[in-house]
């Protein structure tokens, strides 16, 4: 890893940023007592209280890396956790996981219903681009495009289809399925971040493809440690049911190479993804000259979230 | 209503656009032998072969009027159907109006399975939002504003609590749900044409007001239309099942009031609207000057569309 990032620079962005995040989610959504009540408090339900808000961190995190103000993209930020929730709200449904524990409590349609569970999911899809169409057309972009048919969406239905499926089993198969069910999102929330930053015409080529190997990189490490802790985590550390995936026979790496050689790649990949901080930095202060300070605070930054992402407990 | 219509202009304008608007749709989805290929069959399947496209060519109709170039338009027009596409096929699933059949085939959960549909649906209202973004953020926000919790599915959410209440079997109460359900995404087609002819800043809110308010009343006649077409059509010109309202105790106007008053209200709404189109293309002129001709014309394409709303047979 080139140079060691500060012990907490995430912790501390993480706590800087938590409590606005929060206001900028319940500013982009109705009100509780807005017609259809049952709809709102589905919406709310799902996103309140919230899990780590990892995503709308990364976009922040983003922003701040490339040079860009914090505050005016919290409602874009937002936006992106928005999305997440609809993707979990609907992966719980009983066609697809049949889930009936979330963030430590029933899922959504276990309280509202399936037809209400559904609709919410939809009205989070929709609500999350109209949050992100304040940072520009090509943060909607990218954001539709890691979430869609190419991106999360996609990797879903692979998922589903690899469940119980032997032959499916292989590592190429199971890295496929994770950057696209989890690393699409999570490489567009960086985008959104670092397009919010620059403006109307979105950030250039060479922001956008460090960007992209990094938030890719950071996303495979990230699903192998979520991976890890669905075997070794409680259900209160989790906020949902521990072995789960074994339940359903997902395809995941520790069933294919074990926990340990898990970890180890996990650990990897994310000192790959630390070692491109510098680089992010260097091709985004290339267009925006920046304090020398600024620079240094945004490398540890991307370097302490690649450590977080394996070494976190929940 | 002030000045006639010039008969068929609508029906000249959808021959001139129909074949654009199929090709702009293929461009937006994913080919189909891109991987997950089975869900992107069930997108093409849902999407092919189309409907009346009336909300592309709404969008369409509503940028020409205000003095835009048509052809730039069609990407974000498409993204539009490939949003109402979403909507029926998670309308059609089980847990929602479990219909099992939609434009003269089986419904999309019954040919792909219900998760496959779900996503697929999900799959449709996210490219919808990678389309539009080409028509600016004004446009972008106006969709999800029209298709979200306080539109579209907000709409969809009342219908199903109304369905067998009696309670709620009031005027009021099914004009809310159509304004909602139906006529938040008519609108909403409308003004991302305009915002699309105006450029990154969108419509001013001179043009957008008499929209809406045209918008609005073509919305409300299109769906009585619709609800007596389900009382009076054939599965062949309907493309789906007749009496499906009555079967699920839908709240409609025929059912509270009778067909030929709901007609009567549904030609005096279209007549009100006509009657708007004028006032719609006089305050897009006052801002972007155009030869007196064009201006005739799309005064006669918008009174065309209101009388084409309660006139047609499907």
């Amino acid at each position: 890893m080139t140079g060691r990032a500060s012990p907490g620079a995430f912790g501390a962005f993480v706590a800087e940023w938590a409590l606005p995040v929060e206001e900028a989610l319940r500013d982009l959504l109705p009100p509780l007592h807005e017609a259809p009540t049952r709809l709102h408090e589905a919406m709310h339900y799902a996103l309140f209280p919230g899990g780590k808000r990892l995503r709308p961190m990364l976009a922040l995190l983003a922003c701040k890396a490339v040079g860009g103000e914090v505050r005016p993209t919290l409602r874009a930020a937002a936006a992106i956790e928005c999305l997440h929730t609809y993707s979990l709200v609907h992966d719980d449904l009983p066609c697809m996981d049949d889930d009936d524990l979330r963030r430590g409590r029933p899922t959504c349609h276990k309280v509202f219903g399936e037809a209400l569970a559904l609709l919410a999911g939809d009205a989070l899809l929709t609500v999350a681009f109209e949050g992100v169409a304040a940072a520009g057309a090509a943060a909607v972009i990218a954001l539709a495009k890691g979430a869609g048919s190419l991106g999360m969406v996609g990797g879903q239905v692979e998922d589903l289809a690899a469940e119980g499926d032997a032959t499916q089993h292989t590592l190429p198969r199971v890295q496929w399925i994770h950057d696209h069910k989890t690393g699409a999102l999570i490489t567009a929330s960086l985008l959104v971040g670092a397009h919010a930053a620059a403006g109307p015409a979105g950030a250039p080529f060479s922001v956008v493809e460090p960007l992209v190997r990094y938030g890719d990189l950071l996303g495979r490490a990230f699903q192998i440690a979520d991976d890890c802790l669905d075997l070794t985590g409680t259900a209160a550390e989790l906020g949902k049911n521990p072995l789960a995936d074994v339940a359903l026979g997902k395809l995941t790496w520790p069933a294919l190479v074990g926990l340990q050689r898990s970890l180890a790649a996990a650990r990897q990949m994310a000192a790959e993804a630390a070692a491109l901080a510098p680089v992010v930095v260097a091709a985004a202060a290339a267009i925006r000259p920046a304090a020398r300070s600024t620079l240094d605070g945004a490398v540890a930054l991307l370097q302490d979230v690649a450590t977080y992402a394996v070494e976190r407990r929940r």
